[in-house]
């Protein structure tokens, strides 16, 4: 299984500064070989799935594939069992009924794995049979000791080494994905799972790092994960989806140990209703708790609230593109806005002032640049919201406004992101949108869009921006909410580096 | 210009009860022919496309394109002046600049037209000479009694009478529409404008029956059109964009009727930013007064407040879907959440609480039904949380799952809506969705729908449930709050009804 894929992070981990009490996870990112208990000789099972994930991704280390039926998958012979295996072997992926779980442990730490994934799932918090074999697991481990252990019911690990490269456990097919510095720890299978086609579909050009699902972290927990992810010079950004935090003074002390870094963190939360947290049957805290509890944590970590799934991975994918861009210093809660409509001009800047950022007024000079734009009949704003639309009328260029427009703003110093909206239709307003990639480059500053128009010229479009790395957003509300969370991080960020 | 498509709706205003005060209405709703100032022969200009839009939507009437150079348009002459046409016209559409306005409205009063669409800016709020063009207008009309005027500064009317048919003033080419009960007034172009083929390219099944951009509203504003929407039997739904109200208490007066005749009024209102107040440069209140004003009017009028554009669309989309599917009677706070993922479950739970919608308990025949589907290893939650993923596991049959499990929830007469997270991938995870269809015509409640999944698939999958007309959402947050902001109005509704 050598091959031609080999790069430079997934076996550099020796010269990664990891310290002692969290090298155990590099058996669980730089594994070089790992076996698939369960995996499966008959395609539409779960078990051949994961193999056929590890192999269309072109897993840089060696595959295993264990079922005591024997046979072959996909090329590859099954072992009987994991002793059979000559090669040593990092990883163990263990997708087979929760009753055969503890065995194929035992087999696993006479064998000198280092590391499982278990995906099974019943070892829940209800039932006592779920903490009977949680028990077992952590006497045949001597409480971890013997083997690490991610999950139980879990969809385990992405790791991506470079674009369509790396290590896929999940047994959800996964699309192809580009290689980035974004990394995901989940408490859900979700994020591995159903929703991993959806937001790398939508971001296609969005680079993940990990994605890791932590199931019900018997052993390995989300606060694990964050530490690793603080040393790992190839994280930039952390998504965090939690149903209940493990040790939340740790959580605290770590996400602002990750400012220190200048690594954002962005949080979702579930479990603030009663209905919330029963659903996740994985704690017992009581409404006012969590609420009070998530307040604090916010207060006191500076990181990022997303309200849902959907918002986590437009954060995330924002902050990615900022960073890819080199725009990511964020330092003024200050915008301005490029509009072809004067009503959303004014509903942005609406959610501007709730949001408490700041529309300023243009110093002479570029106000000077600006009125070159306009008809003699209509004077721009005085203030950052650039109604374009006379503009366009008077040049016949809307290329032409809309990229000196951009220029014009981004070259202010007291203004720090610009909130282009863009109508699109490929017939007639068509913009070689690289120019704005161009002004990006020399401003060293971000532009966020809202695009709307013929629909699916703007589907196209979308894709354009996202080559770009230009986040798109739905609605007027979302582009400044989006960078006002951004921004009050950064602020928080600020003040506590001065501190140190 | 008589045609085939010839229907119902265009030419009966004869039979609408519409008092006396507003009959001057018809002219613009109405009208059996138009005339179009400033229609050009150059295909590039705004001129041409108007008369173009309403050829290509098959206008009812006749069209008489206005220009003092004569020619030909789209094989219809151009007349030099509006008094050479032989035949009566009804209404005008100007599309000139503003200081050949008032001559042409002279002409047109001549002529006998009774109503005027004033496309032409340059009659604004700032400077003299604006001022002494309104004053003008209002001198040669003698205050609106010889002619009635929409606008200034206006894209006018869409007003459709069919699919495909109807009148389009706006110089932007729009699409096919679908024909239907929602009716949009703005005060500004934007939604007859560039926003138009959005909104309607997303939503291919959304069915229109006015789009009416009142402009600067010298004479005509939305006061005058809601009340003739509350008579119009064709209307259903009203969404409207404001950036300042003509008459306050007017339009608590006409929303709360609007509850009287079970219309939704839904409302976008800038302006309450200082700078989104400049920018709409049409009024001066003061910040404090546009925020406890605007607070008043939904306290008093019950209405839904919209967050944005896209806000103010998903919400009318959802209200026309509703009334579409005969599932528009929402009475009881009540949720069932029905999902793939126990952690987007737990959001969505956490979205209905902040929002004080209630997830209920099954009653013990539904529960017993809904234990059928799941394994012995798993039951089903007790409350309207379905995590459908250990019975899909089980019974291996996504579709009879799903299928079931939202006839069981929507049987249960203490269940208003269920809110449906699918998870959609063209080659394994294919579902009837008319199934959906027909269980929605059966309980006669509605299923708000999430979906993701390979993306290139749920973008063809969203048009699937257009056509049955089941609203999808883009995140858990906005399924929860469309559903409650609705619901808090039909509250009211109720509320209001009861005390007449």
């Amino acid at each position: 299984m050598l091959n031609k894929f080999l790069c430079h992070n997934h076996f550099d981990y020796l010269f990664m500064t990891v310290p002692n009490h969290l090298s155990f996870l590099d058996a669980f990112f730089h594994s070089k070989s790992v076996a698939v208990f369960g995996a499966s000789t008959n395609s539409q099972k779960s078990g051949y799935k994961i193999v056929e994930n590890l192999m269309n991704h072109h897993y840089l280390g060696k595959i295993y594939p264990i079922n005591p039926r024997g046979g072959t998958i996909l090329g590859l012979p099954l072992y009987k069992s994991v002793l059979d295996v000559e090669d040593s072997i990092d990883l163990a992926i263990i997708f087979v009924p929760n009753v055969h779980v503890v065995q194929i442990v035992k087999d696993c730490i006479q064998k000198g794995v280092k590391g499982a994934i278990i995906e099974a799932a019943g070892f829940g918090e209800v039932g006592i049979k779920g903490k009977n074999l949680r028990d077992e697991l952590r006497r045949v481990t001597e409480n971890f000791a013997k083997i690490r252990i991610l999950g139980p019911n879990c969809t385990g690990i992405t790791a991506v080494e470079e674009d369509g490269v790396g290590f896929f456990s999940s047994f959800i097919p996964m699309a192809k994905t580009k290689a980035g510095s974004l990394a995901i720890v989940s408490q859900s299978g979700f994020i591995n799972g159903a929703y991993y086609p959806d937001f790398t579909g939508r971001n296609p050009q969005l680079g993940l790092r990990y994605v890791v699902a932590i199931g019900n972290k018997l052993d390995i927990n989300e606060n694990h994960l964050l530490e690793y992810f603080l040393y790992d010079e190839s994280v930039s950004t952390i998504g965090i989806y939690i149903e209940s935090f493990k040790d939340v003074r740790k959580f605290i002390s770590l996400t602002r140990r990750a400012h220190k870094n200048n690594k954002d963190v962005i949080l979702l939360r579930s479990g603030f209703s009663p209905i919330g947290a029963k659903a996740t049957t994985s704690h017992t805290g009581s409404l006012a708790e969590n609420s009070s509890l998530i307040k604090a944590v916010i207060y006191q970590s500076g990181c990022i609230l997303a309200d849902d799934f959907w918002e986590l991975f437009q954060i995330c994918r924002t902050i990615s593109f900022l960073k890819d861009t080199n725009t990511n210093s964020i330092k003024l809660p200050k915008a301005a806005i490029i509009t072809i409509s004067g009503a959303a001009g004014a509903i942005i800047s609406d959610w501007c002032h709730r949001n408490e950022l700041i529309i300023p007024e243009f110093d002479g000079e570029r106000y000077a640049r600006l009125k070159e734009l306009y008809p003699p009949w209509m004077d721009p704003n005085p203030f950052a919201l650039i109604d374009y639309w006379p503009a366009v009328e008077h040049l016949k260029s809307y290329e032409k406004v809309v990229i000196s427009a951009t220029d014009i703003a981004l070259s202010s110093p007291d203004i720090q992101v610009v909130f282009l909206t863009v109508y699109y239709n490929s017939k007639s307003w068509v913009v070689d949108w690289n120019k704005l990639k161009t002004l990006i480059e020399k401003h060293k500053k971000p532009i966020f869009v809202w695009i709307f128009g013929d629909y699916q010229d703007i589907l196209k479009a979308e894709m354009i921006f996202q080559k770009i790395k230009i986040p798109v957003f739905n609605s007027e509300k979302e582009i400044v909410q989006t960078f006002s969370k951004i921004y009050k991080s950064r602020e928080f960020r600020a003040k506590l580096n001065s501190n140190f």
